[in-house]
């Protein structure tokens, strides 16, 4: 894959991304990986997280704070957000798109009524973990009625179609479930990490953190003050998200546990069902059979073959008897033994 | 949703709530989301925790220790304790309405029958707790013996609609097993937070908690001992509910268990019984099957066609014993046969 | 609840409970819910986990130490063991009397023989969990065996009556698993908490504990050293009934999945042979209907409807062979296409 | 049970065991549980883990460090180590044979090529751990294969017999999983708890273990270093075992997943076959239906009644043609509305 | 095993092994045990982890720190990495040869592009993991698609041969999913062993790590930077491999799940189809008795017997309406019945 291959003569990957700066400006740009390593000070395996053309093996959400450049890898959304600017590949995707849409109003000045604006770099990342976040809860507000919609009718009026319909609505549960829960894991990584959000505090200040030691050592008290503030507000913003996506992951799992047992519930109602079928199809072969050992007899008598029967009188109405009691008391017999076995 | 967009020009929210003030004065008011912020000192994000219009997406139980206030979110019960007031929203659901009654007889002086009587806001978070504990507790104490009676008579007595009863009594355990476990979650993370803990205790006090430290620094030692017997005070409450929690939990979990373990079994059971059914339809079909044949034999004789046998005397005689010998032996081997192949 | 409802006015409730001295006197006693307060110095919300009346709510096994007393909640064994006395709840229960049982003759003093003799309130610990794992144990013996002889003959010699067996025997298995797992869930947050052993040791000696840190302060150097030596003993009795509880829960659990692996597999075996028994019964219905197609030849030519063919001489052998060749064809027509499909 | 009646009174019990001295002399001996204790320095309660006739309520590994001694409770394998002696308990069972071949040669000085050799008591440790981890690798070896040729032809060819295998090949896989993992737990425990494990080290030497404090305290700084060395071969060694235990344990897992995955795939392919056989079945159904209306046209001709119709020339033809093209015609209606209701 | 009886008189064993040195050049060896261990300065037990000869008990992936050697076990690459030179085993096997493909152009002085290159035995380390997780993402990239077709026409166009491909891609996720989530663990626990780490970096350094101490000792202070840069560099490329594997992991895990409620989904779809064709295959039954009787009456009045009714005139005309009706009648009670019972 790209990622690996740089020093190997395989042709450079160039990105086409879109760039946001701080003061809101918008530009669509191409980058190429030499570029943007230059620009960003980061390491070559640091852009596998957020290249676009590994979707597939890059798949788990991941936020990765280097020393000027924090890596956001959200589902469909890949960005690098820089002290200035942030670059959003693959912007046609709808993580992109949702990630501008909450993005850009934050940077508009009139906005910001009167309160203390964040820094740029934790304004992109709070955009791009709400507009994700929001993204979950739409989906699961628009899953949620329509499950319980299926729940409530289920069990009574089952065809095949809303079997479908349960289907589908459980594979949308899994997927919304497992998303948010991955992206509820990064966050609790994230916060159970002190350093790391540390180290988005330093981004942009002379401060430095020194391994080990918790503290953080800046130029001046007033600078380590504001850090130390910054610490606590991301924490409390990454908190507010976390509980959100459990939230999220939480309802999805909720409803995603009843409809496995109503499916399970399903299972056995139908398994119920066709047993009764099964002893009313039962009751009916053995009367159908019967009825066959009946006919049988009334075809003998039917064979153009001399019984010398035929010439008494009440032949016809005794056979016919015979035939019809024989007949009712067959079944009869056959009905109280499936009974006494316990299988009718 | 309403939480993000405070700045982006939409209507401010208006909430309905009932406040209780300490002394137990009850009242309706209207508070706008502006005032709520001003008079609580809280910020827009923690107002979501509480708002029920987002019902769906901050469905986990949460316990928020801000500053000067303590957000409740305990399922349909949403509420802001203050120092001297408590805020309910919500207050027409069971959940707000059950917190009343628990809370107003304890704010009644005459009830604090000679012990030290507590703060009010720890009075509000007990009356809460409480509340809602007792709610799952009685909730277990209806479903219990519905469901022990089923699994009492259920193998033996099975019916759609014992099944159907089944269904609705594991679908109200899993969702009490769910609520009873995020409550008990809720607890266990606030008793293994102590410092969420002297948050509480310090809420009103000239106490100040410092970060890393594990020290209170208040301005009267008398003070600081009072926060530290409130300390240990609120940990036993929280672990005494907890425990109720658990147990509620527990119970839920086994007697879910126990269903599903009766499902199953039910399972097996209606398909040992439709092999039973199956077997003794195959044995009809095998009777079918040789009377079929025997039915054929007449029948062809009674066509009315000249077989130059219906001058024979014996004929009849003969041809109608070879018909039913023939079909006995024709059914005896078929049914040997699939003896020994084990089918039957 | 009651254990809620103590100040509002409600009738206080009266325990009668069996008094057992450290002398090993035994007198039954009634004593109201105050005097039990005053008596032990324990608060209300303590007594919870030991009243009978709250079985369902309190059932998780739970082992309090407050200051005086020690609060024992193990299922049926509901007691209060104090520095010279026990109080056992609910004493014709099981576990009381199982209790009684195992305490009694550890009082004697003749019993003692030789070795240095544990306070009493250790000896009551030691005796409740003892009568409580003796009795999972003696459930254990039984049900084993009973097991294995079902999972032996299952596969092959099934019955609904076994199924039933089975069943009942998972349910047992259930029941134990959690019990013992619970006791054993107890006994290990027990001893990761050696806060909770110190405060057993320190009861009736005059020792205190400093909360945070980790040493006892004890009046005299030699009381320090019994209270740590004793503390040592503790750790190594409740190891050792973990241990016990850890076998016994782990037995249980590799039965139940040794069950459910049988109930699965019994789940597919039933599968295969419905299919078996169908596909004879499929084989069956392809001869009936070929047969039943002869059937209507003959009928039709049965009919006292003039075909002009009765005069021809051969028509009755023709007809008749044509019929049966015809069949027989149309059985092996169907059956090879029946092969090819693979659905025999 | 023995191991807690001892003071009351019960006939002692004499274990009869196999004794090792550390120069491989074998001899079997009597020992009654008294002198046991009073050699070995151990208590009462300790003695159970090893106790052979409480074989169901010690199931699980142990493996306990006492001043003097060491027990081994390893599956069938039952052991007392000793500084000079090693006590086998059980040693007709597989679990100590295996476990005599593997010490006896170690303790053979000619097989101790040069390197240094360990403490005797180390080596019953080792000897242990080897042939207990030998027995399960070998029975893995045995199982793979099989259960691998099974997964390779069963969804096709599937028979009673091979579900049979597949079942106890799984009870087996369950079995051989659950002990190694039991094993490898114990070990991770060992090697988490280092206090342990310096009590091994200083077994027999002039050390003592502070509490608290993790420093040893020995009368010679070259004993202390022989210590600290012998330390670091326990744990090098006991993870060595462990990863073998794990590998065991992961791989038993991995063909258990796969046997499980086997069944359900087994099942929904059983029950695809079924519905294919009820498809052909209904078909089948249609057409004797259509058949047999057919054949009571036929029949009612067949009476023996005048319908003035037998007087017609071609009411035999017409009859016989409207007979067999309503059937057919029929049986395409009923065969087209089974379709269209995506019944068939 | 080979590994065990090292001393006891067995044969020794020599492997095969592809020797790479640091310059590049890659040559095939044989190397005896002994030789081996005299080499590489490891430990008769160690080499067990590397030995391909027990590849069915040593299959859990390791990666071993030793004081001169590094053991690599990563599924079938089995290599011992010095400090000048890689020892390769099994290099037929697919493992050993991506490694190879892997590591050889790491060597090539002229791919390291200015940047500053690595120590060797981390280039082997890297390329090991490398080539082992791009053949996991390989092998990914290659199931996915085939699972997403098969999900996305599973529920409606189900076949034999589909399940059966379900099967299979389920198998191999299963494999998939559990040896990148066993790599993903041991990258995990030895991320969370710094001492590990330390040891891997002062490999060929004039540095010592104390125990219990956190801090290395260098004989220079240069060399000491260098080993915490190096430590550095190792952390961030392991928590690299590490992220993928985890991405790789999830991936599986999720398709699996995906697939696993599809054949849940497909068992219910499957029920429920039959249940619809036995419903049918039901009414067709009601139809054939009714059918049936009628014929047997047509029968009975076929018989070769005097009834005396055959002279009345409308006597056919009467008794075929009678039968028909009846028949139609017969039909319609017992349908209202089954649906009256639920049944139909």
């Amino acid at each position: 894959s790209s990622g690996d291959s740089l020093s190997l003569g395989i042709r450079e990957p160039v990105y086409e991304v879109i760039e946001v700066k701080s003061d809101g400006m918008v530009s669509t740009r191409k980058i190429s990986r030499r570029q943007l390593l230059k620009s960003s000070g980061l390491r070559p395996r640091d852009i596998r997280s957020v290249d676009p053309s590994l979707f597939l093996t890059n798949s788990v959400p991941s936020l990765l704070v280097r020393e000027y450049a924090i890596l956001l890898n959200l589902g469909s959304l890949r960005a690098i957000a820089m002290q200035e600017r942030v670059l959003i590949f693959d912007h046609d995707r709808k993580g992109g798109k949702a990630f501008l849409k909450s993005l850009l109003p934050r940077l508009n000045p009139k906005n910001n009524n009167g309160g203390q604006s964040m820094p740029f770099e934790l304004e992109v990342v709070e955009a791009a973990l709400l507009s994700r976040i929001q993204r979950y809860e739409q989906r699961l507000m628009e899953l949620e009625p329509r499950v319980q919609a299926l729940l409530d009718v289920l069990p009574n009026r089952l065809s095949g179609d809303m079997l479908e319909q349960l289907r589908i609505s459980k594979q949308h549960l899994v997927e919304l479930g497992s998303r948010a829960g991955a992206l509820g894991q990064m966050l609790l990584d994230l916060l159970e990490d002190p350093e790391e959000i540390r180290r988005i505090c330093i981004m942009g200040k002379n401060c430095t953190l020194k391994k080990g030691d918790d503290n953080l050592e800046c130029s001046t008290p007033l600078e380590k003050q504001i850090a130390e503030e910054e610490e606590e507000e991301i924490e409390m913003l990454l908190e507010n998200y976390l509980q959100r996506c459990e939230s999220c992951h939480g309802q999805a799992e909720r409803l995603l546990d009843s409809a496995r047992e109503m499916e399970d519930s399903i299972a056995v109602n139908l398994s119920s069902r066709r047993l009764e079928v099964s002893r009313v199809e039962l009751l009916l072969q053995v009367g159908t059979f019967c009825v066959g050992v009946g006919a049988l007899i009334a075809g003998i008598f039917g064979m153009n073959l001399k019984s010398y029967i035929e010439e008494h009188v009440f032949a016809f109405w005794l056979t016919t008897a015979g035939i019809i009691v024989g007949a009712v008391i067959a079944f009869f017999l056959m009905y109280s033994y499936v009974r006494t076995r316990k299988i009718l």
